[in-house]
């Protein structure tokens, strides 16, 4: 059973009684995306520290009374509880004291990303639909194929020209039936909302499906319980279409709701120079408007943020903040991520990371504050990137003489750089 | 502490003190390899159900006392306690009745090198060296270079000229030294050992090292445990230099001089068609003879296994036996796994299938008999094999009249087939 108690638009504020079937605020359309309230004296007779350490359930699953479903899958592919890694050495590099890193490329398709999908394909089972559908740069996609694969219900993916072959093939390896939407991502976005309705699927669109964000906030309650509840000054995570940042923010007001923390930590929002709609708004105290989206991290390009309500408050509310980053400083990050602590993060996985560095370097993040740094995904997903951030390796001949020619050689040149 | 007591030569069954140092036989020389053996019955009072009940290091030191090692190391990389799958779908379509799959993909560098490589660098840690190398086809390699990093010490890595880019591309973003060698992985291996010798690295090497089947074995445990000690009858699993099915092994073997576990499963090793030295072998009850490496399952094409008697005796110990797949079969496989359970391996990982759907063909293994499925690494590994098995999906135009035509021809020509 769900403690949700009503649904509050995220525009107009008005609010209606919680039922399983709404998608968006009934007066202001589509662009009416709703958010999920929760009784939260009620939830407190049940979500206590003591209900977190007697239970075994390590995955997002264990967080189930704090979310919109009403049971949870029988048998799904095993989302959440990753890692949150005490840094071991990228805290000295970049001058930080204390630095936790939450690796979520740990989840069974990769990325972050599963938590929402999982959420869906529940509430789609919920509401006995048997296909879903969605549009998707990639993440999105193969986490919906994939977990709704295991679970034997059928999807149809939406995915702009440019999505990067890897996750193609992680997507059509799930049996999920691919749309290449000869278009950008907005085009996908279009084409699946048309379908959708044409066919009676079930919406897996992040903006538009309410209970995602209630999925993918089981992020925030991971770090939380794995910092003892003590969470740290900020947390910082890279933002496309604004749904994470917004969840971040919801799992922290929950707990924050419920006595578990003191807290909310700051968000620090860190977009791609090449596609920065929310920074652009912040910046100039005005509304969002519709950007290019030229950035090697593809994951979080998105021209039209479709949630620009939730994601501009969850910083506005924890006094955070918006920076951006290069192409150029995303690579950087990638390469140091994984030299000092051993994570291979995708390009937008990493761009947290980039962000985080010139907030420090700006004086906008002093070092003696905590910080914890989410990685949205596994740089496998698009090894054409990495690549990008690397020199080939050098062919070296078999033998002892060459190898320590080349090595020699190669030292030199680093020395001479 | 460690309950290791002797090391025993695979080769001469000469029995030496248990040291640290000690590498090969030193009777044999490098082919001795060496088996490390423990005092079950001192480790029977430490190692029991209820230990395992009240631990919670959900990982593979969970595990430490059954291994070769001083200590556990701080904050590494969360490798192992992968998710042990009950199979939704995949059984009832090849046609058993009881399937359990082991997701190895879902470890920190997505296979289940990362065991091995663990230990490896907790040895190397514990004999005060600075620098691990290794040769390796990929997994091996990405494995010891992500927890290396992680902990601060350097690595380099030799890899035969044909390593997918993948691969190389994690390897590199953990910032190893890379030594691309011009030839395959033989040629890799013989330079990695030459220059190993010549300075002195720690060496990672799965077949020289006695402790990295150790950390292997730690798959075992986990199978066993997550089956609540009730083991199926079979554990299938593929098959390169011989590593990892000895390792299985020795991990039920260690359970059953423990009495945690009332039988040892039968062990069926799979290996590709265009590399099958140990089925060759075993086929025709003689010597293994060296093979081509010759399939797209790079991680297990290795035409010398260095590990040779600890694998061919785990499959006769068990009563097991060995099989082939063909390419074709391995694709298969990988769409298969995909499909129905939403988990994505790459061929290597999934080759185990392709060998378990063969044996049911046969009668090899019956459809009663209750079975383990190990995937030994994640697709995205190698997306471009991946792509191999799948049609590009069909280009549409950002409208539902088109989207519709493309659906239906696509459907017409699914039912035409």
């Amino acid at each position: 059973m769900s403690f949700a108690k009503e649904f509050e638009c995220t525009l107009c504020h008005k609010t209606f009684e919680y039922s399983k079937d709404l998608m968006t605020c009934p007066h202001c359309g589509e662009k009416g995306i709703l958010d999920i309230t929760y009784d939260y004296e009620l939830m407190k007779g049940t979500v206590t520290r003591s209900y977190f350490k007697s239970n075994k359930d390590y995955s997002m699953w264990r967080y189930a009374p704090l979310m919109s479903i009403e049971g949870i899958p029988k048998n799904p592919l095993k989302v959440g509880w990753t890692p949150l890694y005490p840094s071991n050495r990228l805290n000295r590099l970049i001058g930080l004291q204390k630095l936790f890193i939450k690796d979520e490329g740990m989840n069974p398709t990769q990325s972050l990303k599963d938590r929402a999908s999982a959420v869906a394909i529940q509430k789609a089972i919920e509401a006995n639909a048997s296909v879903i559908a969605c549009s998707s740069t990639g993440n999105a996609a193969s986490s919906l194929a994939g977990n709704a694969a295991r679970l034997g219900l059928k999807t149809y993916i939406f995915v702009p020209k440019r999505a990067p072959k890897g996750k193609l093939a992680q997507i059509m390896t799930f049996g999920s039936n691919v749309v290449k939407v000869d278009g950008d991502y907005k085009a996908a976005f279009q084409l699946s909302k048309i379908a959708i309705n044409h066919f009676g699927w079930y919406n897996r669109n992040a903006a538009i499906n309410p209970h995602l964000v209630e999925g993918k906030k089981t992020v925030a309650f991971e770090i939380a319980e794995q910092l003892n509840f003590e969470v740290t000054d900020w947390v910082v995570v890279s933002v496309g279409d604004g749904c994470t940042i917004a969840s971040v923010y919801k799992g922290f007001y929950d707990l924050f709701q419920l006595n578990l923390i003191t807290k909310i930590p700051k968000l620090l929002g860190v977009q791609a120079e090449g596609c920065a709609p929310f920074y652009q708004a912040w910046m100039t105290h005005s509304p969002i408007k519709e950007s290019e989206e030229s950035t090697i991290a593809d994951s979080i390009a998105v021209g039209i943020p479709r949630n620009p309500v939730k994601a501009l408050n969850a910083v506005n509310q924890t006094n955070g903040a918006w920076i951006t980053a290069s192409d150029q400083e995303i690579l950087e990050a990638m390469a140091i991520l994984g030299k000092t602590e051993g994570i291979f993060g995708e390009p937008a996985g990493v761009t947290g990371l980039a962000g985080l560095m010139k907030a420090l370097e700006s004086g906008l993040i002093h070092g003696d504050e905590s910080v914890t740094l989410i990685v949205t995904g596994n740089g496998l997903k698009d090894t054409d990137s990495a690549l990008k951030a690397m020199n080939e390796p050098i062919l070296v001949k078999p033998d002892l003489k060459s190898f320590i020619e080349a090595m020699f050689n190669k030292e030199e040149e680093d020395n001479n750089e």
